[in-house]
């Protein structure tokens, strides 16, 4: 299952080692202007080898378009793209051609399959994302031109924590800075504590929030499309999340009722408003109108610069040398993809919900 | 969008105050022997009015299966059910009428739709999750003859935590108390909690944790299709759920890689397991044959016994009067609702794994 | 598989001798107004027993509807419904048990399911299309109130055919007559012929011929969601049906590209028209402005009131008795079944096409 | 909507004038060795340009196979390919631009979308099929290794038809002349037919007949997954197809259900077989083990070698100039594109079937 979404839909493919990943967007609605270096820029920023904290492994990544774009403009056709590989150090995976990396999909991979391409993960490889951020560029300019912002940033890495709701920062400055945090300060220690961690050999794990904002009451759809499920399936793909929660999510459950209600309000022309927003911009599993916002879970990955024991295809145990180009704290890089996958799942089901009346 | 499943699938209707609610269960694989009164006994423990802290509303939830069986065995066709509604208190809905009572789905249904039955909530009140119960229920009888068992349970109420992991419990005391805690001394102390809450007249929060055991290595689907991501899909859209994390979840970000790997073992026929389950038995969205765990977090829903100022679909200031019989924590009931959406998203997983091959 | 279509769907349950039939209308518009007493006229006219020419088997098929209606308008809520079964001779199934029926799906059934129901054909029996006709007057319903009118009649039976192309009929004469053809000469021959071969215990095919109305330029997708697939794929899900074809069909493969153009035209107010029509209304899978008409073959079924040998599931020669009460000719009935799956399909597809520009 | 299929699915993109056409073929299962000449000689039977009876456009139509290939071997990984566009003419479009050609889907893509690439007829244009063929010829290699073969040929161009069953044909015979026809004789007069069309400017349609043996019994799905339903959607949507029939077709609608009974011959082992095969190898939906086959009929297409008065997108008439290259007769074309949906088709529902049973 490489296709995510309903009406609006993207269906990637492409390994780290083959020839070059890509996708197709479909349902892409005509009509809509596309900046072809805005697209180029998101992918920039999940680019390997961008600063000091992510991954040495540099690759230029640039996407092709080839086919739904005509004089700038979506067509309604399809809209096919390629990224070509370029850094495949296939030489030497000797190792890795039989032994299993503990924490990784190369056991389960195999024992689905029956056979696996040893190079560099398959589809488990975090590379495939890069043509989520393709299809969610085209997402964002769509929904942009409706006044829908989607905004994203690194909120913990480790115990370092921003402390601070969304609402008390400047989310322009999150690309002011490696770590993707808008709190400079906490930036700062986020990214001392990657380095560190670097050094040691080891990763760490962190927190992704995004909030998006502009999108209006009504979005979304009662029981299996609720709102909240598409956003934390979309999340849930992402590698190494562990885990999701929108508005009050975990904190929650602390609280009374009465603390967590979100009373409406009327503006002077009578428009309805919410004085809290607890519910996190979904209510019922449909937007309200005020700003959507949910956070997002990744796991330390479990790719060390230490050797380690481990068990290979013939059952035999094995010492794994330490070995890669791997990311300390993949949170950093993955900033854009859950921008990205938001973008996706709110443009279907913006364009959804003009099936909702007569 | 009341369709969950690619392959087995559930697709429900029926609002809380019309004739009945139902459903079809799709792509039930023929020749499961089904023991329809342990169908019933699972909509038992999701039935209102089953202990001192649930709500007073008492419905029996009698389900009529109309279709798919033959001799108690299930043919391949698919089965068609209902449940009759019974306690309709239909006559005074006054304010109910107009008014959109604060963090409920009121306001976004009405902006969605042009129009609502402002007869409890339709599709937005958790009555229907009885139906999917029901398909729960066939799904779980077809993955027990496949070994696969699934288990949840009670693990915090407010700030009443178990604290211990799964695998620390005797699971099988879950329904021993009517809080669905395993743990016999934190049940009484959660018990007690709801019914002060109750006796406030206000609402708390808590979280419901679920095992599968069982799932053979290489069940689920790379990237979009993830384990992970399917199950947080069905129990975000389980009503009041605020959030989802599998394995290590959220607190995995604080900690290192190197302390968060799952080594492989071997067994002396040289069968391949972990000896830690930080994955949450997935892995690359993939189980690995360890148990499969998560957690979801439910909030203080919003109905409280208590007067509070709204507004009504005319832009004016409203107050609503405290009524209706609801639950004062919804926990007890949700951990039947979310073993059902477990099942149906592992037995789909379960199927769809059959065609991974030649 | 027992749903039908992308964002407008149906999904059906039941067999003939289960405790009843029905089935989930979902994404039904909101506010559409419902004539409730206009959806049991539709079961009526497929309802068996209606007529000298049909089954003498006798069912009221009357629909209940339990969901998504309130006040007798469309809610958004998925519309739950069932119909009981009455006319269960379910005692004597004596050699139905064990024998295939040839050109029945008896044996197909239990190839694939390993098991069957044999009492009156599980859901290869044409009774579930009942379920179709009521999920197709909800949808007839809102494309009236779209201006768009679905006519379907009975142009063939054996090898007596209308002849005439349907602009020059008068197609509200097709309910006159029992065998629902608009041409009352031919008509009255159709019938005959029906009668006769009813009186041999034998059966006959025929031919239902479609005209859709107002439906506007700009319905359909290219490639795999062309209206005249989806339209074909609907048809041929209908019991009996052997063949589809639209606009020129097979007829056209004989012309000349020359002879089967249609030209377009400008009105006084340069509104582009047609001035012929072979496309049947569909260019590039997409609707033209013009009227959309198909055609759709129905085999004579192979129920006969004759003495058969065939085989049974044990591998032995059986002599299979003549029994049961069907249809000489299914295709009087049929025509309201075409009609619900037009109806359905073309829903479906005018409320995708609101996704189609920005 | 730019996929087909259900588990086994194929996504494609792609217009005539971009730089590539390609695809996405999802749920390949692994393990299914990949001889990619045989891809290339599929394409090579779909390439423009192959003889005197197809159109002069030369395009090389060489595929690049970009992912879930690993040492010739499907690893279960989504394989993506690109086709790159050489023949582009693209300087000379100044009447399409604005020009609605009769009978193409120029004038409903420009109503759908609000704006159209002119150069080529985007997706309209048949050269996306080249995307099928390459998606079937994968399908095809995975049915063959277990032991189901597809052959399709041309059985009818203008009135000069076969007039044989495909038991008393030769279907090794198929590629032997430029028409892909099976009788010698017949595809002379097709052919000389052919050239005498195109010397006139003109086009003339035809019909496909394909053959599918070695379908085990019990493939297929009652109701909406009808074999024949979705064969039909399929083949109804490739470009220029106006009518389809499997088993007896529209030719069974004359004839008496007495006439067309399959009866049931058992072997000296016991198995069970057919005597007859009017039912196109599909009982109730599902495959019997029988041979299936169906026919598709194809226009004549609009395109002429003549001038032709018509509207633009002004509302002006204008006259438009004989132009383009393109086939007198698509089906000898078509033939490979029939071939390639059936293998998309039928591998979906071999692969669905593995779940119909515990």
């Amino acid at each position: 299952m490489n296709t995510i979404g309903k009406i609006f839909t993207f269906t990637g493919f492409g390994e780290s080692h083959g020839a070059a990943i890509g996708g197709v967007i479909d349902g892409m609605p005509a009509g809509v202007k596309i900046d072809l270096d805005r697209v180029q820029r998101e992918l920039d920023r999940r680019r390997p080898g961008q600063s000091a904290i992510t991954t040495a492994r540099k690759e230029s990544d640039t996407v092709e378009i080839l086919s739904g774009l005509f004089e700038g403009v979506t067509t309604g056709c399809p809209i096919g793209f390629i990224i070509r590989n370029e850094n495949q150090h296939s030489s030497d995976y000797g190792q890795l051609r039989e032994a299993f990396r503990p924490s990784h999909a190369d056991y389960t991979y195999t024992t689905k399959y029956g056979l696996r391409d040893h190079r560099g993960g398959g589809r488990s490889s975090a590379r495939e994302t890069a043509t989520r951020v393709v299809a969610g560029a085209f997402a964002r300019q769509a929904l942009e031109q409706m006044g829908i912002i989607i905004m994203a940033y690194t909120s913990q890495v480790g115990a370092i924590a921003i402390g601070k709701p969304y609402s008390d920062l400047d989310l322009s400055l999150t690309e002011s800075n490696a770590v993707r945090c808008p709190d400079q300060a906490k930036a700062a220690e986020m990214e001392a504590l990657i380095m560190k961690v670097k050094s040691e050999g080891d990763t760490i794990g962190g927190i992704v929030s995004c909030v998006i904002s502009g999108v209006p009451a009504g979005v979304g759809d009662p029981v299996f499309g609720r709102l909240g499920a598409r956003l934390s399936e979309a999340m849930m793909s992402i590698n190494a999340s562990k885990g999701f929660e929108y508005g009050m999510g975990f904190e929650g459950v602390g609280l009374r009722g009465s603390e967590v209600m979100d009373p409406f309000t009327l503006d002077d022309d009578g428009n309805i408003g919410v004085s809290a927003n607890h519910s996190g911009g979904i209510q019922g599993g449909i937007s309200n109108g005020a700003d959507i916002y949910f956070r997002v879970a990744f796991k330390p990955v479990a790719t060390l610069m230490q050797d380690i024991m481990t068990v290979d295809c013939h059952g035999r145990e094995v010492l794994l040398k330490a070995r890669g180009r791997h990311d300390p704290c993949v949170v950093p890089r993955a900033v854009p993809i859950v921008e990205a996958m938001a973008a996706i799942v709110i443009l279907d089901a913006v364009l959804l919900n003009r099936a909702a009346r007569l």
